[in-house]
């Protein structure tokens, strides 16, 4: 980037600005500040200027053209560096903290390698109005520009000196609006983890997973809140606080810093084929607990009391900030599973259209939230969830692959940049504040907020569950609370008090801390924990899990597996049926007397279907005692591992271990594929007298 | 779209402005007017401004996602319907030219439907300063705000009135920069052209597509532009013109409307399957005439005499614009054929690290030309056409498919997006100047700028060519000359003065209707110049274009032809071994003293390979009288269709015609895949005693 910006040569600055009234028109603030000019030759100058105004431009472009490749080629770098590693098999360090170093790298050039002077093409108007106007309208000698805002600077006067005067033009250039985070590269991202979520071992500890993520996500910000506020209080104490630093301030970072981000380890499971349910644990509560901390953050800024004193507690305030997280939560989730399930495509033979219009529906989910106010990327989340529970179904198979592929891109391109973009911005962000108590508070409060996450909830699940959440799986776990991208994301979004620098640097610690020391080390943690790893998921649930810790069969059949028993019964006795072509006929599954209605929902092609029924989600029943009775077979898939199967129609002679087998396909891709269970049924069409029917 | 925008309550405008004098920093222009408050009340209000100025923020960021929502639910419509029609094999109306539709009726509702007032977020500040700033940093009560510049709204101060009075906020809002679709939208689009214009008829019919491309653009850019001068002089006599309109302006005009996009003719011959060559002489010019088109109007724009008088003929800027024309094509060609060369990759075990990697090359491409001064998109297309050749070699065969599915999806979502917003654009661009002289004359000048660039220089080249451009041929091409994005995109790029208004406002009429007309009636025209269709290219060559117009074989062996073989032999011998997995091993095509170096630069794979030696290309080799010679067989292809193979390793035993089919397969997809030519081949290395190793 060798790159050298040409000195703008415009006004030798005698711009002398008289009085004049501003006009306010109808109900619109709109403040003229004539400065009108006293050099008389504009008139003349106009054809030069308008050449130096579009070479002006033009090196503009230029700049940002080569500004926009450094991070290019910082991620080709990372992708070969990563491709090295790959090939060498090292694991102690994953592509996103390579990303992060070579980001550092870049940073630390930027910084201090490269004294760009800066350019004359910043003018200051000072001007009085009340509010800050979106657009300005710049009136340079008879041309009119139009400018939007940008950013705030700073609240306090005397710090524009120091942007102005000393900033480095190149750093300036390298710095993105961190709504770009939020609205461009967290999206694929979020919504790509909802849609490869769609796993067996997934919905068998959905339970636990839901804790997880609302309650312990909850308890987590809470209390890293409540330590970083004694922290504070010391500060102040100590005298190491030089600005305002509120408790909803703590509480807010403990929402930020409660989102975690194992996408490290969770690379290293995949590769290491860790046992699958404790994946299934940490990646659906990292998922979730995204979410959870998004909605909470944004509650704890809405909290606002209204009184004299500002930042005094008020019930009335906390009330309406814990209805905003339950109403932008379910807005947001009732608004993704809408548009999960609206795209109902039919489009089946024309591939590019059908993936055209899968992008299209899920971006659109993203950017409805977010005109609705609610939070786009947990409507993205949950319209991946259904995209992939029930739309996938509808896909075709091509289209299948592309949306997957498709989204694995997206997902990984944009999660290299934020992690590059992270290591870049700790020497590049320039309000970095970094005060040695508060970051040591920050890295116990991070410590044992996760601790009072993952033990004491462990501990009372395992009075719930029948698969006991082992020591070392808490441990493990314990160990895997990695803060990434969504951490950074919250961080940088709004730097703009002393409390929020301070956070923001914090919270970079954080991330370098836990991706390159946790990340790195967790094959020496896997086997310090004595954790299996090579499972082949095809048998873990007969030997790993149910062999080995379930004495105390059949007796303690758990709530959650009821409860789930009932929605997976109504999900795919109905839902299934309606929103997708698979499924049994809607005919089969609702009482007679709604034979019309059923013929007119059951889509023709599950009719078709019929004879071949395919449905992707029988891998997610549970093992433990739910029979699986379709047609006239019954298959008893108990918690011991011992299979019986029932019935006439099992045409194929198949075992009880190949349907074993079948159940369980398809489950060490990270991505699944297609269909696992083919149920061999007879051509007489399944009638309601049958008493297996009805689950 | 029902989302109504708060009023914000900002001041009441009386913010009185004093006089300060403008300071000059350095060599840094920074014009400081400060219009400083006279009310005292602001201190105060400070946390409740703040407030107001996030809710503002938090609107304006929804009113955003609202207003991207509409082109996503636009361009969702698009497919639906699009769907619809292709189900019911509807071929009157391609999908761009749907999307024009769906855009036109959004741009009435948004013209004419919503009147929404606009609030009061602008704000005018006038200040003398010679040039515009790039960035201007507001104070507002003690808050210094970033602006940047964002476009020039006039030069005409009387007309920001209109603009910040009347002006529809919706329409302003819903105005995208024109640099979005150069930078942004365009790139995939020719990308994608350039990465699927590996076909066999192609490279057949190289010479006549590059007379077409780069002889004819150029003819048809300076006879449209002349017409346009004569009209326009014509208009300045009647008194029709109210602006100024000079010669370079004509020829810009030539130049954007000369490049073709016949997106919809080429989807209609695609489904119809219409003679191969003519689908190649289409598509090949269009591809490459958008590239001459580019660079042309930017080197007419290029052209300022430096005299007193500007607008007059300088011999030095002319040759100084003819300068800028090769070196920028050339720059750019070199650019993209570069990197495309560099994209070397050995990634195949990790498909996505490939993919991503191949992904960032090519958008690198892009930024590195327009960082270095030269076209991004001219860069992109020769890169794409590049690494179709190279890079594509190299990749897994998963790749393969991501790559293509990924910019498949790129193309159609951009080029539905630019169709779209140009129906929208009749409505909603401000400064439409529509004179029906000016539209009449445009009309006449593209269609005789493209009769003047088909019939003569088919004539030209039918001199040259052993296979005749047939006069029904001429006559399609002629009415498949359709102009789209390209020229959209060019047009809108500048309209600031009143010249290049008008220009706009007649090319949006131009593309609508030879979108709407001309691509509407494709299959009429096709019959009714009795263009085969359902010609299975698997046979073509020696069923339509040899067997019923080849009389005269042999004799006329002509020149490109020639020229065109010995560069097939250079790449097939040289290149392709050094740059890609495929081909011969070099040891095999250098003279024996190059034995050590030969051997360093051939990848293990080749010799891997070596056993089946798989070649994509071969299918380009031209039918008459190439011999194929490798190994110990030598396959006589000629133009009679009568194949000859001698030599003893034919050990298939496969027929000539099995080989015919296989020269030509796979062509009949708009991407090809993979490999045609399979030589079955002796164990033994290949020694270069055997005299049919050199060609």
């Amino acid at each position: 980037f060798g790159q050298k910006r040409n000195h703008c040569r415009g006004a030798s600055g005698a711009g002398s600005p008289h009085r004049l009234p501003c006009a306010r028109v109808a109900s619109l603030s709109v403040c003229a500040c004539v400065c009108r000019a006293a050099s008389p030759q504009e008139e003349e100058d106009s054809a030069m200027e308008n050449i130096v105004t579009e070479k002006k431009a033009e090196e503009s472009h230029r700049q940002d053209s080569a500004d926009l490749l450094i991070f290019i080629l910082l991620l080709t770098l990372t992708i070969l560096t990563i491709w090295l590693f790959k090939h060498r098999r090292f694991r102690f360090l994953h592509e996103t903290g390579l990303a992060m170093i070579y980001g550092l790298l870049v940073g630390v050039v930027l910084r201090y390698g490269i004294h760009m002077p800066r350019d004359g093409t910043s003018v200051m108007l000072n001007c009085h109005v009340n509010a800050s106007p979106a657009t300005v309208l710049v009136n340079v000698s008879g041309k009119f520009y139009e400018y939007t805002l940008k950013r705030v600077l700073s609240s306090s006067g005397n710090k524009v000196d120091d942007v102005s005067d000393n900033e480095n033009e190149m750093l300036r250039k390298v710095t993105f609006d961190p709504e770009v985070f939020f609205n461009i590269l967290l999206p694929p991202i979020i919504f790509h983890a909802g849609y490869s979520l769609k796993r067996r071992h997934f919905f068998r500890n959905m339970g636990s997973i839901l804790a997880y993520a609302f309650l312990g996500t909850v308890v987590s910000c809470f209390i890293i809140g409540l330590l970083m506020y004694g922290t504070v209080t010391l500060m102040k104490h100590v005298g190491q606080l030089h600005g305002e630093f509120f408790f909803t301030d703590c509480l807010f970072f403990g929402a930020i810093v409660s989102a975690t981000d194992p996408v490290t380890v969770l690379a290293i499971f995949h590769e290491l084929q860790v046992e699958p349910d404790l994946y299934a644990l940490l990646f659906g509560e990292s998922v979730l607990n995204d979410a959870v901390a998004v909605v909470l953050s944004s509650s704890i800024v809405a909290y606002q009391p209204t009184g004299d004193n500002s930042h005094t507690f008020e019930g009335m305030a906390l009330l309406k900030s814990f209805g905003m997280f339950l109403g932008i939560f379910s807005g947001s989730f009732a608004l993704g599973v809408a548009t999960g399930i609206v795209t109902f495509t039919k489009l089946r033979d024309f591939q590019l259209l059908e993936t055209a219009l899968f992008f299209l529906m899920s971006w659109s989910t993203f950017l409805l939230a977010e005109a609705c106010g609610f939070t786009g990327v947990v409507a993205v989340l949950f319209c991946g969830i259904t995209q992939a529970h029930y739309t996938y179904n509808n896909l075709s198979r091509e289209s299948q692959d592309r949306t997957k592929q498709l989204f694995e891109l997206l997902n990984f391109l944009a999660e290299n940049f934020i992690f590059s973009y992270m290591g870049l911005t700790l020497f590049t962000f320039r309000n970095h504040v970094f005060n040695p108590m508060f970051i040591v508070g920050a890295f116990l409060a991070v410590f044992i907020g996760r601790a009072a996450n993952i033990y004491p909830l462990s501990f009372l699940l395992n009075l719930g569950r029948r698969h006991k959440i082992r020591s070392n799986f808490q441990h493990m776990m314990m160990f895997a609370g990695l803060r990434g991208a969504m951490t950074f994301a919250l961080a940088i979004r709004d730097t703009a008090t002393y409390a929020r620098q301070m956070m923001f640097s914090t919270t970079l610690l954080i991330v370098f801390f836990t991706v390159w020391i946790c990340g790195g080390g967790t094959t020496q943690m896997l086997s310090c924990q004595r954790i299996r790893v090579g499972v082949d998921s095809d048998q873990d649930n007969s030997v790993s899990v149910i062999a080995t810790e379930v004495p105390e069969r059949s007796s303690t059949k758990h709530e959650s597996a009821w409860l789930f028993r009932i929605w997976y019964n109504f999900d795919h006795n109905y839902l299934k049926p309606i929103l997708t072509h698979s499924g049994p006929p809607l005919t089969a599954t609702l009482p007679p007397c709604c034979g019309p209605l059923a013929r007119i929902l059951t889509s023709p092609q599950a009719f078709e279907n019929e004879g071949q029924l395919k449905d992707d989600d029988s891998d997610l029943i549970l093992t433990d005692d739910i029979n699986l009775a379709y047609g006239d077979i019954t298959v008893n898939t108990d918690g011991s591992g011992v299979h019986t199967s029932s019935g006439a129609g099992f045409a194929s002679g198949m075992s009880s271990e190949d349907l074993d087998r079948e159940l369980t396909c398809g489950d060490n891709e990270v991505v699944m594929r297609g269909t696992c269970l083919v149920f061999p049924m007879d051509d007489s069409e399944p009638t309601l007298k049958d008493p297996h029917m009805r689950f």
